[in-house]
C-alpha cells in the first residue's frame, strides 16, 4: 500500500520521464532545422543547374549534397533513437506518424538527385518536391511542439516551428523571386503568391517574437541591418508594385538571390541559438524537479521509519496553513518531522505541486492556443479532400487562392470553411 | 536505419500502450466509482448515527464501513498499479498529484470513523469531511477523462465522471433535505444550497446524456419511474417552494431519505453499465489496433526481405491514389508487392494513419471541450485564492455564493472572474 507521498515522487518522476523525453525531442527538432537548411540551399542550388541546364553550379551542387547527406545521418539516428526509447510523449503516435510519412520523402532523395543531375526534371517539379519533404520534416516539428507538456519548453517550440516555418516561406519567396527576375517579367499569379509568401513570413515571425522571449527577439532584430531590410524591400516592390506583365532586370536576378541568402543564413545563426537554448532549459528543467525529487525522497525515508498513525485532523481540516498551530518546517530542510506536522508538510508538498501543475496546465493551453492556426487549416484541407475530392495539395492551393481573391488570411478562410461544413456536399460538385 | 513502415509500426504500439493504459484507469475510474458509492452511504449512515446519539444505525455502520474497507482496498490496488506500470499516460503527472492528494484521505478515515463512533464529531463536520474524500477521489476521475488520448474512450470517461459527479450531487441533496426535514424547518439559505444542488445535478445528467449514447441513456432514463420522480420533485417543492422559515413535517424526513437512497441505487446500476462498457470498449480497440498492426508487420517482412531501391515517383506525386497506375493491394492480403507498387501501398497506408489520427485528434478536442467547464472553475477558484487568500473551499463557497445571487451558473461566474483578473488586487481587500 503506497502513501501519498510516493505518488508525489512518482508525480515528479512522471515528469522527469517527460522531460528526458522532451531533451530528445528538442535534440530532434535542432537536427531537423540543421537538414532543412541544407535541403533550401540544396533546392536553390538545383535550380540554378536545371535552369542552366547543367552549365552552372555543379560543384556546389554535389559539396551540397555531400552535406544534405551528413544532415540526413543526424535526422535518421534522431528518429531511431526515438523509437527504441521505452519512453512516451504524450502524442507519440502522431509524432511517429509524421516520422512515417517523412521518411519515404528521405528514401526518394538519391532518385530525386540523380533526376536533377541528369537534367531529368524541370524547375518546377524539382522545387515541389523539396518544398514537399520540407513540409513533412516541419510537421514533425509541429507534432513536437504540440506534445509538449511544459509551457516553458512549449513555448520556445513554438517559437523555434514559427521559425523554421518562416524561413521556409523566405526560401520560398527567393525561389518565387529568382525565377521572376531570372524570366525578365512577371505576371498577376506569381505576384500574388509572391505577396502572399511575404505576409505567411511575416505571421510566422510575429508569432516567434511573442513567444521566443526578448534575448531571441533581439538577436534576431540585430541580424537584420536596415540597409539590408532596405535593399530587400527594394527589389520586392520593384517586382511586386509594377503592373502585372511589366519587364523585369534579369540583372537583378543575382543581386536578389544573395540578398535572400544572406537574410536565411543570417535566420539560421538564430535557428541555431533557440535550439541551443531550448536544450540549455531542458536540461535546467530537468535538474531542477531531480532536486525536489531528491528533498521528496529524504522525507518518505522519515516517514517509512517513523510513520505515525495519522489523524483526520490534517487532511479533513480547511486550511491547514491557515491553522493555529505551527507551520510546518520546510520539506527539504533535516529537521525531523513527526506526527501530525509531518502529516501537514505532507499535504501541503501535495497541494503545492497541484498548484504547480494546475498553473502550468493554464499555460500551455494558452502557448498550445499558437498552434491553433495551423489546425484549423489542416482540419479545413481535410475537409475539403473528403468533400470535394481533392488532393491534398490542391485543397491547400483552393484554401490560399480563396485567401487571396478575397483578401482573408488563410486560417479565416479555414475558419469560414468549417463553419460551412455541413452544407458542402460529400461528393464532387462538378 | 529504420523505414518509414516501422514508424508506421512504431505510432500503433505507441496506440496500444496508451490503450493499455487507458484500459487500467478504466479500471480504476470503475473501482472509484464503487468505493464513492461506499462512502456516500457511509455519509449517510454516520449522519443518523451522529444525529441520534449513537441510538440508531449503529449496526448498520458497522457494516458499511466493513464493505467501504474492502472497497478502498480495490482503489488502492488500482492506485498502485498505475504507479508501478511503466507506460505513462498523456497526463500521468497530474493524475499521479490527485492521487498523492487523495491518499491522505483514505489514510485519515480510521481516525474520522473512531470519531464518529465516539460521537465527537457534529454532523456538518462528519458530512463535510466525507465531501471532500470524495471531491478528492472524483478529481482523479476527471484527471482520467482529461487524459484519454482516445475520442471514443474519452467520450465514456466524460460521460462517467460527469454522472458520479451527478449522482454525488444528489447524495449531498439527500443529506441537506434530511437535514431539514428533521429539524422540522427550512431557511432561506439551506433553500439556496438545495436549489443549487438540484440545478448542478441536472447540469451533470445532461453533459452525461450528450456523451453516453443512447443505450445508456435509455438505461438512466428506465432506471427513473415517474411516480417515483413525481414523488421527489413533491418533497422538493414542498421544501423548497415554501416561504422560507416556514415549518416542515419532520415526518417526511423517512420518505425523503428512502426517495432518495432509491434512486441513488438506480444510479449505481447505470454506474456499473457504463464502467463495464468501458472495459469492454477498450478492449476492442486494442483488438483492432492489433490487428491492424500484424498486417503491417506481415509488410513489414516483406521490405526487409525483398526492399526496391526507392524512386521518387511514389513519394513526390502529389495525388498516389489518383495516378494512372493501378491501385495498391490491399496491405493485409498475401499479395506479394513489388518496388513502386510497394512503395506506394506503404505511402497509402500512413496517409490513412495519419488521416485517422487527425479526426480522432480533432474528436478528442471537442470531448474534452465538455470539460472545460471544470477547469475554469477550478482556475477561477485558484485566482481567487491567490488574490483574496482564501481556502479553497470559501473560494469555492464565493463563486457559488456568487451564482446563487445573480442566478447565474458557476461557469458564467467563473469566466467573469477570470475576465477581471487584472481589476483583483494582490492582497485582501477588507
Amino acid at each position: 500500500m503506497k502513501s501519498g507521498l510516493s505518488f508525489l515522487v512518482a508525480a515528479l518522476r512522471s515528469e522527469i520521464d517527460e522531460l528526458d523525453q522532451l531533451a530528445r525531442t528538442s535534440e530532434l527538432v535542432g537536427a531537423i532545422g540543421r537538414l532543412v537548411h541544407g535541403l533550401q540551399r540544396e533546392r536553390g542550388i538545383s535550380n540554378v543547374v536545371l535552369a542552366s541546364g547543367g552549365k552552372r553550379f555543379v560543384g556546389e551542387l554535389e559539396a551540397q549534397i555531400a552535406e544534405s547527406l551528413q544532415l540526413e545521418e543526424r535526422v535518421r539516428e534522431c528518429f531511431d533513437r526515438l523509437e527504441t526509447d521505452p519512453g512516451r510523449l504524450g502524442n507519440g503516435t502522431r509524432l511517429f506518424s509524421r516520422i512515417a510519412w517523412v521518411i519515404p520523402g528521405l528514401d526518394a532523395l538519391p532518385d530525386l538527385r540523380r533526376r536533377i543531375g541528369t537534367l531529368n526534371l524541370t524547375v518546377a517539379d524539382a522545387t515541389a518536391a523539396f518544398v514537399k519533404l520540407i513540409a513533412g520534416l516541419l510537421a514533425v516539428v509541429f507534432e513536437a511542439a504540440d506534445g509538449a507538456t511544459d509551457p516553458e519548453i512549449s513555448r520556445l517550440l513554438v517559437a523555434m516551428f514559427n521559425f523554421m516555418q518562416g524561413k521556409e516561406f523566405a526560401g520560398q519567396e527567393r525561389a518565387c523571386g529568382a525565377a521572376a527576375f531570372t524570366s525578365g517579367r512577371n505576371d498577376s499569379a506569381r505576384q500574388e503568391q509572391w505577396l502572399h509568401l511575404i505576409e505567411s513570413q511575416e505571421r510566422c515571425f510575429q508569432v516567434f517574437s511573442e513567444f521566443s522571449g526578448p534575448a531571441l527577439e533581439a538577436q534576431w532584430l540585430a541580424n537584420l541591418p536596415p540597409a539590408h531590410t532596405a535593399e530587400l524591400e527594394r527589389m520586392r516592390r520593384i517586382a511586386c508594385a509594377a503592373p502585372a506583365g511589366v519587364a523585369l532586370d534579369p540583372e537583378l536576378s543575382a543581386p536578389w538571390f544573395d540578398c535572400c541568402t544572406r537574410r536565411i543564413d543570417a535566420m539560421q545563426t538564430v535557428e541555431t541559438r533557440l535550439a541551443a537554448d531550448l536544450r540549455q532549459l531542458c536540461s535546467e528543467k530537468t535538474a531542477s524537479v531531480r532536486e525536489e525529487m531528491a528533498a521528496h525522497s529524504e522525507l518518505l525515508t522519515q516517514i517509512a521509519t517513523r510513520s505515525p498513525s495519522p489523524s483526520a485532523a490534517a487532511f479533513f481540516d480547511s486550511a491547514p496553513s491557515a491553522s493555529s498551530e505551527a507551520a510546518p518546517a520546510p520539506p527539504a530542510s533535516n529537521t525531523a518531522l513527526y506526527g501530525r506536522q509531518l502529516e501537514r508538510a505532507i499535504l501541503e508538498l501535495v497541494q503545492d505541486q497541484s498548484r504547480r501543475l494546475q498553473a502550468m496546465s493554464d499555460e500551455l493551453d494558452t502557448v498550445r492556443g499558437a498552434l491553433n492556426e495551423r489546425k484549423l487549416v489542416e482540419r479545413a484541407k481535410g475537409l475539403l479532400m473528403a468533400h470535394r475530392k481533392l488532393s491534398e495539395e490542391d485543397a491547400h492551393k483552393m484554401l490560399r487562392q480563396t485567401a487571396m481573391n478575397q483578401n482573408r488570411r488563410l486560417v479565416d478562410v479555414a475558419e469560414s470553411v468549417l463553419a460551412m461544413a455541413d452544407y458542402l456536399p460529400m461528393h464532387e460538385r462538378s
